[in-house]
Protein backbone atom coordinates (compact mmCIF):
# COMPACT_ATOMS: atom_id res chain seq x y z
CA UNK A 1 0.00 0.00 0.00
CA UNK A 2 1.54 3.46 -1.16
CA UNK A 3 0.74 6.67 0.81
CA UNK A 4 -1.27 9.27 -0.64
CA UNK A 5 0.86 12.60 -0.67
CA UNK A 6 1.05 14.62 2.64
CA UNK A 7 -1.00 17.53 2.68
CA UNK A 8 0.59 21.08 2.23
CA UNK A 9 -0.31 22.68 5.25
CA UNK A 10 0.34 19.70 8.05
CA UNK A 11 4.21 20.37 8.80
CA UNK A 12 3.63 23.90 9.88
CA UNK A 13 0.22 23.03 11.78
CA UNK A 14 2.16 19.94 13.45
CA UNK A 15 5.26 21.97 13.81
CA UNK A 16 5.14 22.71 17.28
CA UNK A 17 3.76 19.43 18.66
CA UNK A 18 6.82 17.56 17.28
CA UNK A 19 9.82 16.32 19.17
CA UNK A 20 12.78 18.97 19.23
CA UNK A 21 14.73 21.24 21.13
CA UNK A 22 12.57 22.64 23.44
CA UNK A 23 12.26 19.50 25.34
CA UNK A 24 15.93 19.88 26.72
CA UNK A 25 14.58 20.37 30.28
CA UNK A 26 13.42 16.74 30.37
CA UNK A 27 16.75 15.05 30.91
CA UNK A 28 15.31 12.03 31.83
CA UNK A 29 12.73 11.52 29.88
CA UNK A 30 11.78 10.85 26.58
CA UNK A 31 9.21 13.81 24.37
CA UNK A 32 6.19 11.72 24.41
CA UNK A 33 3.19 12.30 21.47
CA UNK A 34 0.09 10.04 22.03
CA UNK A 35 -1.47 9.90 18.75
CA UNK A 36 -4.68 7.87 17.59
CA UNK A 37 -7.86 8.06 14.69
CA UNK A 38 -11.09 8.07 16.59
CA UNK A 39 -14.61 7.84 15.55
CA UNK A 40 -17.17 10.98 16.34
CA UNK A 41 -18.44 8.51 19.37
CA UNK A 42 -14.71 8.14 20.47
CA UNK A 43 -14.05 4.35 19.04
CA UNK A 44 -10.88 3.49 17.99
CA UNK A 45 -12.07 0.17 15.93
CA UNK A 46 -15.56 -1.22 15.51
CA UNK A 47 -14.35 -3.52 18.31
CA UNK A 48 -11.45 -6.19 18.91
CA UNK A 49 -9.90 -7.31 15.68
CA UNK A 50 -12.25 -5.11 13.36
CA UNK A 51 -9.79 -3.74 10.86
CA UNK A 52 -12.28 -0.27 10.81
CA UNK A 53 -11.58 2.20 8.43
CA UNK A 54 -11.88 5.85 10.08
CA UNK A 55 -9.82 8.52 8.50
CA UNK A 56 -9.28 9.63 5.19
CA UNK A 57 -5.90 8.31 3.31
CA UNK A 58 -4.81 11.90 3.73
CA UNK A 59 -4.63 11.81 7.22
CA UNK A 60 -3.32 7.89 7.02
CA UNK A 61 -0.28 9.75 5.50
CA UNK A 62 0.11 11.88 8.80
CA UNK A 63 0.36 8.81 10.85
CA UNK A 64 3.85 7.92 8.39
CA UNK A 65 4.92 11.36 8.67
CA UNK A 66 4.53 11.38 12.86
CA UNK A 67 5.94 7.85 12.72
CA UNK A 68 8.60 9.77 10.45
CA UNK A 69 9.90 11.86 13.64
CA UNK A 70 9.77 9.60 16.34
CA UNK A 71 12.48 7.12 17.82
CA UNK A 72 9.91 4.62 19.03
CA UNK A 73 6.46 3.86 18.50
CA UNK A 74 4.70 1.98 21.51
CA UNK A 75 1.83 -0.17 21.27
CA UNK A 76 0.05 -2.50 23.90
CA UNK A 77 0.38 -6.24 23.47
CA UNK A 78 -3.04 -6.33 22.62
CA UNK A 79 -3.46 -4.27 19.75
CA UNK A 80 -0.06 -6.29 18.39
CA UNK A 81 -1.87 -9.92 19.17
CA UNK A 82 -4.76 -8.65 17.00
CA UNK A 83 -3.94 -6.67 14.10
CA UNK A 84 -0.03 -7.92 13.68
CA UNK A 85 0.87 -4.34 12.59
CA UNK A 86 4.16 -3.40 10.72
CA UNK A 87 4.60 0.24 12.35
CA UNK A 88 7.47 1.05 9.99
CA UNK A 89 7.26 4.42 8.29
CA UNK A 90 6.49 4.84 4.75
CA UNK A 91 6.78 8.40 4.70
CA UNK A 92 9.85 10.13 2.59
CA UNK A 93 12.37 7.99 1.99
CA UNK A 94 10.54 4.65 2.93
CA UNK A 95 14.00 3.33 4.57
CA UNK A 96 14.30 1.33 7.83
CA UNK A 97 16.62 4.66 8.91
CA UNK A 98 13.15 6.62 9.06
CA UNK A 99 11.33 4.36 10.69
CA UNK A 100 10.97 3.84 14.71
CA UNK A 101 11.92 1.42 16.66
CA UNK A 102 8.52 -0.83 17.31
CA UNK A 103 7.92 -1.15 21.58
CA UNK A 104 5.63 -3.72 22.74
CA UNK A 105 4.00 -3.09 26.11
CA UNK A 106 4.20 -7.22 26.61
CA UNK A 107 3.79 -7.39 30.25
CA UNK A 108 2.38 -11.15 29.98
CA UNK A 109 4.67 -11.88 27.54
CA UNK A 110 2.09 -13.27 24.67
CA UNK A 111 3.66 -11.54 22.01
CA UNK A 112 6.32 -13.24 19.75
CA UNK A 113 8.65 -11.23 16.86
CA UNK A 114 8.85 -14.32 14.96
CA UNK A 115 6.31 -14.81 12.22
CA UNK A 116 5.21 -11.60 12.85
CA UNK A 117 4.98 -8.72 10.23
CA UNK A 118 7.30 -6.48 12.49
CA UNK A 119 9.77 -9.62 11.35
CA UNK A 120 8.60 -9.69 7.69
CA UNK A 121 9.50 -5.86 7.35
CA UNK A 122 12.57 -6.24 9.46
CA UNK A 123 13.81 -9.23 6.94
CA UNK A 124 13.28 -7.21 4.13
CA UNK A 125 15.43 -4.22 5.63
CA UNK A 126 11.74 -2.21 5.51
CA UNK A 127 11.53 -1.87 9.47
CA UNK A 128 13.70 -1.83 12.99
CA UNK A 129 13.60 -4.71 15.26
CA UNK A 130 11.33 -3.81 18.42
CA UNK A 131 11.24 -3.62 22.18
CA UNK A 132 9.44 -5.71 23.85
CA UNK A 133 8.95 -4.04 27.78
CA UNK A 134 8.34 -6.91 30.22
CA UNK A 135 7.73 -7.06 34.10
CA UNK A 136 10.62 -9.51 34.47
CA UNK A 137 13.30 -11.29 33.07
CA UNK A 138 11.84 -12.91 29.29
CA UNK A 139 10.47 -16.61 29.28
CA UNK A 140 12.27 -16.90 26.35
CA UNK A 141 14.77 -14.20 24.24
CA UNK A 142 14.23 -13.84 20.65
CA UNK A 143 16.88 -12.86 18.25
CA UNK A 144 16.88 -9.13 17.24
CA UNK A 145 14.59 -8.46 20.49
CA UNK A 146 15.30 -6.05 22.54
CA UNK A 147 13.97 -6.49 26.33
CA UNK A 148 12.63 -3.86 28.53
CA UNK A 149 12.09 -4.85 32.07
CA UNK A 150 9.93 -2.60 34.07
CA UNK A 151 7.67 -2.75 37.40
CA UNK A 152 3.84 -2.94 37.22
CA UNK A 153 2.63 -0.72 39.85
CA UNK A 154 1.04 -2.61 42.45
CA UNK A 155 -1.86 -0.43 43.42
CA UNK A 156 -2.79 0.51 39.77
CA UNK A 157 -1.37 -2.81 38.55
CA UNK A 158 -0.68 -0.39 35.82
CA UNK A 159 3.06 -0.42 34.51
CA UNK A 160 5.08 2.06 36.15
CA UNK A 161 4.56 4.98 33.40
CA UNK A 162 7.85 6.99 34.11
CA UNK A 163 9.94 4.63 34.88
CA UNK A 164 9.51 2.70 31.74
CA UNK A 165 10.09 6.22 29.62
CA UNK A 166 13.24 6.88 31.84
CA UNK A 167 14.48 3.20 30.87
CA UNK A 168 13.67 3.76 27.37
CA UNK A 169 15.80 6.96 27.12
CA UNK A 170 18.39 5.74 29.12
CA UNK A 171 18.66 2.19 28.07
CA UNK A 172 17.88 2.81 24.77
CA UNK A 173 18.55 6.14 23.36
CA UNK A 174 15.06 6.46 22.26
CA UNK A 175 14.54 10.52 22.69
CA UNK A 176 11.34 10.77 21.40
CA UNK A 177 7.89 8.61 21.57
CA UNK A 178 4.62 7.89 19.67
CA UNK A 179 1.73 6.13 21.20
CA UNK A 180 -0.48 4.46 19.00
CA UNK A 181 -2.57 2.46 21.08
CA UNK A 182 -4.63 0.90 22.21
CA UNK A 183 -7.26 1.84 23.97
CA UNK A 184 -6.16 0.92 27.32
CA UNK A 185 -2.68 2.67 27.09
CA UNK A 186 -4.22 5.82 25.47
CA UNK A 187 -7.12 5.66 28.51
CA UNK A 188 -4.23 5.68 31.10
CA UNK A 189 -1.63 8.04 29.67
CA UNK A 190 -4.17 11.00 29.04
CA UNK A 191 -4.17 10.87 32.98
CA UNK A 192 -0.29 12.44 32.53
CA UNK A 193 0.40 15.75 31.57
CA UNK A 194 3.11 14.83 33.76
CA UNK A 195 4.79 12.52 30.98
CA UNK A 196 2.71 13.37 27.80
CA UNK A 197 4.21 16.51 25.41
CA UNK A 198 1.80 16.21 22.90
CA UNK A 199 -1.65 15.31 21.88
CA UNK A 200 -2.49 14.29 18.03
CA UNK A 201 -6.11 13.24 17.45
CA UNK A 202 -7.71 12.20 14.36
CA UNK A 203 -11.43 12.41 14.22
CA UNK A 204 -13.41 10.88 10.88
CA UNK A 205 -17.03 11.91 10.37
CA UNK A 206 -18.38 8.47 10.89
CA UNK A 207 -20.24 6.56 14.20
CA UNK A 208 -18.99 3.25 15.24
CA UNK A 209 -21.75 2.30 17.60
CA UNK A 210 -21.79 1.63 21.26
CA UNK A 211 -19.62 -1.77 21.18
CA UNK A 212 -16.77 -0.24 19.66
CA UNK A 213 -13.20 -0.19 21.63
CA UNK A 214 -14.06 3.68 23.10
CA UNK A 215 -11.13 5.98 24.09
CA UNK A 216 -12.45 7.71 27.09
CA UNK A 217 -10.62 8.35 30.18
CA UNK A 218 -11.57 7.45 33.80
CA UNK A 219 -11.57 11.05 34.88
CA UNK A 220 -12.17 14.53 32.71
CA UNK A 221 -9.06 15.80 31.25
CA UNK A 222 -8.41 19.72 30.28
CA UNK A 223 -6.57 20.38 27.31
CA UNK A 224 -4.36 23.49 26.48
CA UNK A 225 -3.11 24.68 23.45
CA UNK A 226 -5.65 23.58 21.05
CA UNK A 227 -5.22 23.65 17.57
CA UNK A 228 -7.32 22.15 14.36
CA UNK A 229 -6.95 21.22 10.90
CA UNK A 230 -9.55 20.62 8.44
CA UNK A 231 -9.35 18.10 6.02
CA UNK A 232 -11.70 16.80 3.19
CA UNK A 233 -13.62 14.57 5.91
CA UNK A 234 -11.65 14.45 8.89
CA UNK A 235 -10.49 16.55 11.58
CA UNK A 236 -6.89 16.71 13.81
CA UNK A 237 -7.00 18.48 16.95
CA UNK A 238 -3.23 18.81 18.51
CA UNK A 239 -2.72 20.17 21.77
CA UNK A 240 -1.41 19.62 25.52
CA UNK A 241 -2.51 18.10 28.72
CA UNK A 242 -3.39 20.70 31.66
CA UNK A 243 -0.91 19.26 33.82
CA UNK A 244 -3.74 19.73 36.96
CA UNK B 1 -26.48 35.84 29.94
CA UNK B 2 -26.04 37.67 27.08
CA UNK B 3 -24.20 36.26 23.56
CA UNK B 4 -21.19 36.73 22.23
CA UNK B 5 -21.70 38.11 18.03
CA UNK B 6 -22.30 34.90 15.61
CA UNK B 7 -19.01 34.16 13.79
CA UNK B 8 -19.15 35.81 10.07
CA UNK B 9 -18.66 32.29 8.25
CA UNK B 10 -20.96 30.55 10.48
CA UNK B 11 -24.16 31.49 8.51
CA UNK B 12 -22.55 30.24 4.85
CA UNK B 13 -21.34 27.21 6.52
CA UNK B 14 -24.54 26.39 7.97
CA UNK B 15 -26.68 27.53 4.98
CA UNK B 16 -27.31 24.19 3.55
CA UNK B 17 -27.98 22.51 6.45
CA UNK B 18 -30.40 24.65 7.72
CA UNK B 19 -34.57 24.04 7.30
CA UNK B 20 -35.18 25.34 3.19
CA UNK B 21 -37.34 25.35 0.71
CA UNK B 22 -36.01 22.03 -0.49
CA UNK B 23 -37.56 20.00 2.02
CA UNK B 24 -40.89 20.40 0.10
CA UNK B 25 -40.87 16.59 -1.50
CA UNK B 26 -41.06 15.36 2.56
CA UNK B 27 -45.18 16.65 3.05
CA UNK B 28 -45.71 14.68 6.19
CA UNK B 29 -42.83 15.01 7.92
CA UNK B 30 -40.86 18.28 8.80
CA UNK B 31 -37.61 19.33 8.28
CA UNK B 32 -35.50 17.67 11.28
CA UNK B 33 -32.12 18.64 12.68
CA UNK B 34 -30.32 16.55 15.34
CA UNK B 35 -27.37 18.90 17.00
CA UNK B 36 -25.85 18.61 20.08
CA UNK B 37 -22.42 19.44 21.75
CA UNK B 38 -19.73 16.86 22.73
CA UNK B 39 -16.53 16.67 24.19
CA UNK B 40 -13.40 14.23 22.14
CA UNK B 41 -14.60 11.32 24.42
CA UNK B 42 -18.39 11.42 22.84
CA UNK B 43 -19.51 13.11 26.10
CA UNK B 44 -22.77 15.43 26.30
CA UNK B 45 -22.24 16.18 30.14
CA UNK B 46 -20.07 14.73 33.12
CA UNK B 47 -23.54 12.99 34.26
CA UNK B 48 -26.78 13.60 35.00
CA UNK B 49 -27.61 17.01 36.42
CA UNK B 50 -24.13 18.14 36.40
CA UNK B 51 -23.80 21.13 34.55
CA UNK B 52 -20.97 21.19 32.19
CA UNK B 53 -19.20 22.88 30.13
CA UNK B 54 -18.00 21.89 26.20
CA UNK B 55 -18.39 24.50 24.11
CA UNK B 56 -17.31 27.95 23.36
CA UNK B 57 -19.30 30.76 23.85
CA UNK B 58 -18.75 31.35 20.38
CA UNK B 59 -20.60 27.71 19.20
CA UNK B 60 -23.34 28.58 21.75
CA UNK B 61 -24.41 31.76 20.03
CA UNK B 62 -24.61 29.30 17.18
CA UNK B 63 -27.10 27.18 19.24
CA UNK B 64 -29.43 29.69 19.70
CA UNK B 65 -29.03 30.88 15.65
CA UNK B 66 -30.09 27.34 15.04
CA UNK B 67 -33.10 27.75 17.82
CA UNK B 68 -33.87 30.94 15.03
CA UNK B 69 -34.30 29.04 12.56
CA UNK B 70 -36.48 26.11 13.37
CA UNK B 71 -40.45 26.14 14.43
CA UNK B 72 -40.04 23.21 17.46
CA UNK B 73 -36.89 22.33 19.81
CA UNK B 74 -37.49 18.60 20.82
CA UNK B 75 -36.00 17.55 24.06
CA UNK B 76 -36.62 14.65 26.68
CA UNK B 77 -38.25 14.78 29.97
CA UNK B 78 -34.93 13.51 31.50
CA UNK B 79 -32.73 16.42 30.33
CA UNK B 80 -35.93 18.66 31.09
CA UNK B 81 -36.30 17.21 34.86
CA UNK B 82 -32.53 17.93 35.48
CA UNK B 83 -31.72 20.89 33.37
CA UNK B 84 -34.88 23.13 33.82
CA UNK B 85 -33.87 24.74 30.13
CA UNK B 86 -35.39 27.83 28.81
CA UNK B 87 -35.15 27.18 25.19
CA UNK B 88 -35.96 30.01 23.86
CA UNK B 89 -34.23 31.95 21.21
CA UNK B 90 -31.66 34.93 22.09
CA UNK B 91 -30.34 35.20 19.04
CA UNK B 92 -31.50 38.08 16.59
CA UNK B 93 -34.55 40.54 17.64
CA UNK B 94 -34.99 37.75 20.90
CA UNK B 95 -38.37 38.19 20.84
CA UNK B 96 -40.59 35.73 21.57
CA UNK B 97 -41.59 35.26 17.89
CA UNK B 98 -38.11 34.01 17.05
CA UNK B 99 -38.00 31.46 19.83
CA UNK B 100 -39.27 28.19 18.37
CA UNK B 101 -41.75 25.98 20.33
CA UNK B 102 -40.62 23.76 23.02
CA UNK B 103 -41.54 20.03 22.61
CA UNK B 104 -41.24 18.05 25.69
CA UNK B 105 -40.67 14.36 25.24
CA UNK B 106 -42.74 12.64 28.33
CA UNK B 107 -44.21 9.48 28.14
CA UNK B 108 -44.20 8.88 32.11
CA UNK B 109 -45.44 12.45 32.29
CA UNK B 110 -43.46 14.14 35.20
CA UNK B 111 -42.28 17.13 33.74
CA UNK B 112 -44.71 20.02 35.02
CA UNK B 113 -44.41 23.41 33.06
CA UNK B 114 -46.03 25.12 36.07
CA UNK B 115 -42.62 26.50 37.92
CA UNK B 116 -40.52 25.89 35.22
CA UNK B 117 -37.68 28.29 33.53
CA UNK B 118 -40.04 27.91 30.39
CA UNK B 119 -43.25 28.89 32.33
CA UNK B 120 -40.97 32.00 33.85
CA UNK B 121 -39.56 32.52 30.05
CA UNK B 122 -42.91 32.35 28.59
CA UNK B 123 -45.27 34.61 31.43
CA UNK B 124 -42.26 37.65 30.41
CA UNK B 125 -43.04 37.23 26.96
CA UNK B 126 -39.77 35.72 26.39
CA UNK B 127 -40.83 32.43 25.19
CA UNK B 128 -43.25 29.78 23.86
CA UNK B 129 -45.27 27.65 25.77
CA UNK B 130 -44.10 23.92 25.34
CA UNK B 131 -46.01 21.11 23.20
CA UNK B 132 -45.80 18.31 25.62
CA UNK B 133 -45.73 14.67 23.64
CA UNK B 134 -47.28 11.99 26.00
CA UNK B 135 -48.61 8.12 24.93
CA UNK B 136 -52.02 8.27 26.04
CA UNK B 137 -54.63 11.35 27.27
CA UNK B 138 -52.59 13.52 29.86
CA UNK B 139 -53.41 12.71 33.48
CA UNK B 140 -53.74 16.45 34.50
CA UNK B 141 -54.00 19.14 31.70
CA UNK B 142 -51.56 22.56 32.57
CA UNK B 143 -53.22 25.77 31.20
CA UNK B 144 -51.30 27.07 28.20
CA UNK B 145 -49.79 23.42 27.40
CA UNK B 146 -50.21 21.59 23.84
CA UNK B 147 -50.39 17.77 24.23
CA UNK B 148 -49.47 15.66 21.51
CA UNK B 149 -50.24 11.91 22.13
CA UNK B 150 -48.12 9.34 20.18
CA UNK B 151 -47.74 5.89 20.71
CA UNK B 152 -44.82 3.89 22.30
CA UNK B 153 -43.57 1.06 19.48
CA UNK B 154 -44.18 -2.03 21.70
CA UNK B 155 -41.38 -3.53 19.88
CA UNK B 156 -38.24 -1.18 20.78
CA UNK B 157 -39.94 0.63 23.17
CA UNK B 158 -39.38 4.10 21.99
CA UNK B 159 -41.66 6.51 20.73
CA UNK B 160 -43.00 5.87 17.10
CA UNK B 161 -40.42 8.48 15.73
CA UNK B 162 -42.18 9.21 12.19
CA UNK B 163 -45.88 9.21 13.59
CA UNK B 164 -44.43 12.07 16.17
CA UNK B 165 -43.18 14.01 13.69
CA UNK B 166 -46.21 13.57 11.20
CA UNK B 167 -48.13 14.48 14.36
CA UNK B 168 -46.18 17.56 15.12
CA UNK B 169 -46.09 18.95 11.61
CA UNK B 170 -49.77 18.36 10.99
CA UNK B 171 -51.27 19.52 14.08
CA UNK B 172 -49.21 21.79 15.41
CA UNK B 173 -47.61 23.26 11.95
CA UNK B 174 -44.10 22.61 12.93
CA UNK B 175 -42.82 22.29 10.07
CA UNK B 176 -38.99 22.40 11.55
CA UNK B 177 -37.92 20.59 14.41
CA UNK B 178 -34.14 20.88 15.81
CA UNK B 179 -33.35 17.76 18.51
CA UNK B 180 -31.01 18.84 21.41
CA UNK B 181 -30.91 16.09 23.47
CA UNK B 182 -30.50 14.29 25.48
CA UNK B 183 -28.47 11.12 24.81
CA UNK B 184 -31.10 8.79 24.70
CA UNK B 185 -33.03 10.80 22.36
CA UNK B 186 -30.23 11.50 19.67
CA UNK B 187 -28.41 7.69 20.21
CA UNK B 188 -32.32 6.93 19.13
CA UNK B 189 -32.09 9.16 15.85
CA UNK B 190 -29.22 8.83 14.95
CA UNK B 191 -29.89 5.68 13.19
CA UNK B 192 -33.49 7.22 11.26
CA UNK B 193 -31.94 8.64 8.37
CA UNK B 194 -35.37 8.43 6.95
CA UNK B 195 -36.23 10.87 9.33
CA UNK B 196 -33.10 13.40 10.30
CA UNK B 197 -32.39 15.78 7.40
CA UNK B 198 -29.48 17.30 9.26
CA UNK B 199 -26.87 16.64 11.69
CA UNK B 200 -24.69 19.61 13.55
CA UNK B 201 -22.29 18.41 16.04
CA UNK B 202 -19.93 20.74 18.36
CA UNK B 203 -16.89 19.11 19.57
CA UNK B 204 -14.99 20.90 22.33
CA UNK B 205 -11.33 20.04 22.95
CA UNK B 206 -11.48 18.17 26.31
CA UNK B 207 -12.11 14.95 27.49
CA UNK B 208 -14.92 14.32 30.08
CA UNK B 209 -14.35 11.14 31.22
CA UNK B 210 -16.07 7.23 30.93
CA UNK B 211 -18.69 8.21 33.36
CA UNK B 212 -20.04 10.85 31.37
CA UNK B 213 -23.85 11.13 29.68
CA UNK B 214 -22.42 9.15 26.01
CA UNK B 215 -23.37 9.80 22.40
CA UNK B 216 -23.13 6.30 20.87
CA UNK B 217 -25.20 4.58 18.81
CA UNK B 218 -26.48 0.72 18.83
CA UNK B 219 -24.72 0.56 15.48
CA UNK B 220 -22.41 2.19 13.07
CA UNK B 221 -23.62 4.58 11.13
CA UNK B 222 -22.46 6.60 7.93
CA UNK B 223 -22.54 9.90 7.19
CA UNK B 224 -22.64 11.83 4.22
CA UNK B 225 -22.25 15.71 2.67
CA UNK B 226 -19.58 16.30 5.43
CA UNK B 227 -18.30 19.88 6.12
CA UNK B 228 -16.34 21.11 9.49
CA UNK B 229 -15.79 24.96 10.60
CA UNK B 230 -13.30 25.41 12.58
CA UNK B 231 -13.48 27.83 15.65
CA UNK B 232 -11.27 29.15 18.91
CA UNK B 233 -11.51 25.69 20.66
CA UNK B 234 -14.41 23.97 19.05
CA UNK B 235 -15.20 22.63 15.58
CA UNK B 236 -18.14 22.02 14.18
CA UNK B 237 -19.57 19.23 11.94
CA UNK B 238 -22.44 19.23 9.46
CA UNK B 239 -23.74 16.45 7.37
CA UNK B 240 -26.28 14.28 6.64
CA UNK B 241 -26.84 10.28 7.77
CA UNK B 242 -26.16 8.17 4.84
CA UNK B 243 -29.49 6.36 4.75
CA UNK B 244 -28.63 2.68 4.79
Amino acid sequence: MSLVPLCDDLPQFLRNYLPNAANKERISLPFVTLTYAQSLDARISKGPGIRTTISHPETKTMTHYLRYHHDGILIGSGTVLIDNPGLNCKWGSHSVASSPRPIILDTKQKWKFNGSKMQELFDKGQGKPPIVVVTSGPVMKEEHVDYAICPVDEATQQVDWRMLFEILKEDFNIRSIMVEGGANLINQLLLRGDIINSLIVTIGSTFLGKSGTEVSPTQSVNLKDMTWWKGTTDVILCARLAVE
